[in-house]
């Protein structure tokens, strides 16, 4: 058997590149993307990808270079996971809700050759680029006039920002007979995603092709999505590439739905008028479905899969009660995608609602492509028990993980271990029926008292509370107890009274261990959050921090 | 970029043996395999498959040995799929239509160390046993009784058999812990397939661990399995595994219907009992069951996918007319499974039933798994014209080829070229909207007069014949010609009178080029066929070839 080692023909390099051009031959005349009154099909979507790909090659993009974009859910936004990869080149999209600061210090650090810029953003990525040290390369710019009329007007508009071209004109000027460059090795990068949220310094998660294409499969089996879907684009490609249905799409030969914005009036609208099957996004999208003016029974179900944050039992109920059909997941910017996931089982249809609704806010098992996963003890480094009570870090093997982080040999070794563990930095617990639950994030855990305290936990209990809209637990530093629960509420619109403080707490004692109970209650109108809708909770621990140590209560604790 | 490299936590060996253990976790108490009146869990499965593995463990079976199996599609033979290579063992699976000559070559070849052997086949194997040299070593046999009563009572059984142990034996004395060993690499073998069929020297596929997994994966998407599908076992398991779905249903938690053997009237039986969603045969397997006694239009669309041989249009009008929706595959033991696939197109549903069936008679577009595939001129190697008419061979790139042929570097090299094509030996022709239609294996293309003549074409044609129930066409020598085209027909029961030659040639020249009609026509009561279906084209080679040359007519050819 020593003789059968990998060759060319039976090593292939994996690549979702590939399923452009298959989707343009099965579903040719069928719609790739609908954005406003446009609409493409995958015929056309691969040769404007062609096209684009041979004009990037033509001024001098090559393998390895990395092309940056930063634009909403468009077409052209689209477009470029294909396009780009096509020229051997690295897609590195960028957050559109970052600083100039944030997005100048991330385009030196990625040496980005490129960038296309959505018209609305071309202000700040001009103030992003005059904060360039004076001896660094300044990167190309394409702008995206995102209406072709208005771009064919205003040449002046490309000399006076300094643009090399329009995204059409260099459509037009392209091969469509273009041969695109297959990646060398199925390890070649293939995208560069700096993770934009809860951390203060970001780092660039590399994902090679094998991953990419992994991961696609994987999610499209776990999510059971059917060939000619109609995905609406709520969730933002520059988060994980929207969790790999950028490629998935492609793969299944589905319809796009492009906005520029999400906006819960716009989505169900377009829910009814494409007949949309499946949409993603993080929690804060869920409760904002469900809290729009627009609510109407959904006349079929629609699927949404959610991840990002821990999703609490309570929007589920009433996503759900909705005619939504929720898959939750979880996973993270170096997983690709979601790879564990809370596969649902039939015999719990039985279930009144809100045990159905608990069961599913737990993130699961892993996906098939997913080797393993385990909880484990941060000090030992053994499993804890699947008891759903005992605490640990959450650690994975992963068929798709990063190839590591840019430039950041450090981090990337530090977060892998020899042995093929991806270390998370998540805490969370294994129920006994061997479903994962994540508690919070490892720097999030509150120690009161000696007592390791999930404000995820207390956060659950919150949304519980009819009055409230959005919460976020952190730790406040006390005299005594060393840390206590400080909570974070934005309440519901229309309520009839104002809630107190002490209304909140006396709430929570109600349903928590009484150490468990938030120590402070601050009301805000909306709660800081990240471009993916993270609570931003690294600003929230600034704010308990700069607040001061909670003094000893007089009353007994 | 250069520093990130694959690493113990990003390169985890893809595998599909992970996916038994995950389903014991998402589906413990639901059917994993029904078989007659028993019927097992996926937490029995997997508990059973790791205690089996520990016993092979136990009794030698370590790393790179080969297992072999040989039994009809029972729960040890689903079993076995995880067991053997739980033990880093590769799985062996022998056809059970084979003669002991052939079995005790194959056994010797593959060097196995042990073989599994389902009760209705012990004559057969010890019969094989006794061909073999005397100084080859023997392997150990275990056997599988079908009836754990009857193999409790039935110790002498075992003694006069030779056999080590039995298959429940095994199970019972095994440890439910046993740590599986995990793949060193994801290219280990796991797989060793013999392959059955149409050529007289069997060559051993070996498959690895990652193009097992790939080939699971891209199947279930291609197919669209849902999770908890109801998947009945009327293709043998033998044959390329189950064209993965051995693995298959463990990743989506399906249940397994376990048949002896194919009997139309019991399959509408079991669809109706079990409410079946999924079941996969050649097509001879869909001509069965147009002309069952047991016909009843179905209760729900049960879903076919039929490969291994071209699927004359006719059938498949009428399986399809039946309440039957079918998929057609193309792939070879060396793929591992179907790789190309007559992907369906919703606006195809308006088309009259007839051309419906004409066009997914093709075999159709490479699925998403499967980088390219391409016709190319036998003699210039370029892509012929997608035409629809232009012949030449069939090549592929594959995300799941073969490591190689056991033992044959030479024919393993020669399938293969060095820039990544794998050469099917099957001929066809590209149809201008890049879908694929095999017209024949390059040896069974007739050449007269120096015209290439597609068998598969003239079989068509007869296929459409009302009287027909199976044709095999193959080149008889002729005088003149070199080749003319022969036929082999079976008559389809319950005729009110015989056909003659005459008459079948007049009908086949009404409606093919006359150099196409056959000039020879012989009636049988049945075709030989392969354990898989396959009609034996090389049996029917060498009885035209027997013939002798036809005279040339005195009348105009």
């Amino acid at each position: 058997m020593e003789d059968l080692k990998p060759r060319p023909a039976n090593s292939s390099p994996l690549t979702p590149i590939g399923f452009l051009e298959r989707a343009a031959t099965i579903y040719a005349d069928s719609p790739s993307i609908i954005y406003g009154n446009t609409t493409y099909t995958w015929s056309d979507t691969h040769r404007r990808c062609l096209q684009l790909a041979s004009s990037l090659s033509s001024i001098g993009i090559q393998r390895g270079h990395v092309v940056s974009v930063i634009s909403p859910n468009t077409p052209p936004m689209y477009e470029l996971h294909f396009a780009v990869p096509m020229t051997g080149a690295i897609l590195n999209t960028i957050n559109t809700r970052l600083d100039a600061r944030t997005i100048s210090i991330l385009l030196c650090h990625g040496e980005s050759k490129l960038i296309f810029v959505d018209h609305a953003f071309c202000n700040l990525i001009h103030n992003a680029l005059d904060l360039f040290p004076p001896e660094i390369y300044r990167p190309m710019l394409v702008l995206i006039a995102d209406d072709a009329a208005a771009e064919e007007s205003s040449s002046s508009v490309l000399i006076e920002g300094n643009f090399v071209d329009s995204y059409e004109g260099m459509i037009r000027k392209g091969d469509s007979e273009f041969q695109w460059i297959r990646p060398a090795s199925e390890w070649d990068p293939i995208v560069l995603n700096y993770t934009s949220g809860t951390t203060s310094s970001p780092k660039g998660v590399v994902h090679c092709h094998r991953g990419s294409f992994i991961v696609t499969l994987d999610m499209l089996l776990e999510w059971g999505v059917p060939k000619q879907s109609v995905y609406l684009w709520t969730l933002p490609m520059f988060h994980a590439n929207g969790w790999s249905f950028s490629w998935g799409m492609a793969a299944v030969g589905g319809t796009n739905i492009c906005i520029r914005k999400f906006d819960a009036v716009l989505v169900y609208s377009l829910i009814r008028r494409h007949h949309v099957t499946h949409l993603c996004g993080a929690p804060v999208v869920l409760n904002m479905l469900t809290n729009s003016p627009d609510i109407r029974p959904l006349d079929w179900p629609v699927k949404i899969l959610t991840a990002g944050a821990p999703v609490p039992a309570t929007i589920l109920f009433r996503i759900e009660s909705l005619g939504f059909d929720v898959t939750h997941g979880y996973g993270l910017t170096e997983t690709g995608g979601t790879v564990v996931c809370c596969s649902w089982k039939a015999e719990w249809d039985q279930l009144p609602a809100v045990e159905r609704a608990r069961l599913k806010s737990r993130q699961g098992v892993r996906t098939v492509a997913t080797p393993a996963v385990d909880v484990v003890d941060l000090e030992t480094g053994e499993s804890v028990a699947r008891d759903g009570v005992s605490m640990g870090e959450i650690v994975l093997r992963v068929g798709s993980l990063m190839l590591g982080y840019f430039k950041d040999l450090e981090a990337t070794a530090k977060s892998m271990t020899e042995d093929g563990w991806f270390l998370t930095g998540d805490v969370g617990v294994m129920h006994p029926d061997g479903y994962l639950e994540i508690k919070d994030r490892s720097k999030d855990v509150i120690i009161s008292g000696g007592e390791n305290l999930s404000s995820v936990e207390v956060e659950s209990v919150l949304y519980a509370n009819p009055s409230v809209n959005e919460a976020a637990v952190v730790a406040r530093p006390h005299e005594f107890w060393g840390e206590t629960p400080c909570a974070f509420v934005s309440l519901r619109e229309g309520l009839t009274q104002q809630r107190t403080e002490e209304e909140i707490i006396e709430y929570c004692r109600g349903k928590l261990p009484r150490f468990m109970a938030p120590k402070t209650v601050v009301f805000m109108t909306e709660l800081p959050k990240t471009s993916t809708g993270k609570i931003q909770k690294y600003l929230l621990r600034e704010m308990a921090m700069s607040m001061g140590p909670t003094k000893r209560s007089s009353k007994k604790n």
